[in-house]
């Protein structure tokens, strides 16, 4: 496989499956092509929360914005610059602030399911 | 394993080994904490090159300064909140910029052996 560059421009951003709060993702490197991880861009409305199980491995690098995360034992907030290392399994509650915010990630397995 | 933060200060940079370049690397996340993938920092002189043949795939999120990588096919330069994706066995060569640049990664598997 080439080298890639991906852009916040490049990324369709789609809710995900079954949620209704403002929050988007747009893989620009998933199951379609091969590799063992899938890559994106996520943007977060003002203030929304999301509650899941994760399904996968997910690590967040926040690129504008502030996202919290809590696992019920733990909670973490992180800006610009900063990682949020999610893992399979966890249950979490994320969450965006006042001013939403940008995370790039990266998942190992993928997340979506190949299409039929 | 519970959530985790990291910034760009948690991470103590080394050099990696067989090298003499100024670039280095901060696992903040490794083989010895058990899950698939490595996560880190890493911190660009200015106008270093370094040519590797990638021994896991590597997804760099750029976060200040600028990087360009080349396999010999395509070369693409990234910049803030930018993404570039390398895939094992790529042979690259990887560039910084004037302003040397700062990264944050993620590497599947690990890029580092285990201890002995």
């Amino acid at each position: 496989m080439p080298i890639h560059k991906f852009a916040v421009t490049d990324a369709v951003f789609e809710r995900s499956p079954g949620q209704d709060v403002d929050i988007f993702a747009g893989n620009l490197l998933d199951q379609r092509d091969g590799g063992p991880v899938t890559i994106g861009f996520g943007r977060y409305g003002p203030d929304q929360i999301l509650e899941e199980t994760m399904a996968v491995h997910d690590t967040m690098v926040i690129l504008e914005g502030k996202i919290t995360v809590s696992d019920g034992r733990k909670t973490v907030t992180a800006g610009p610059g900063e990682i949020i290392a999610m893992q399979k399994g966890d249950r979490v509650t994320i969450r965006s602030h006042e001013n939403g915010a940008v995370t790039a990630y990266v998942t190992y397995p993928h997340w979506q399911q190949p299409e039929a």
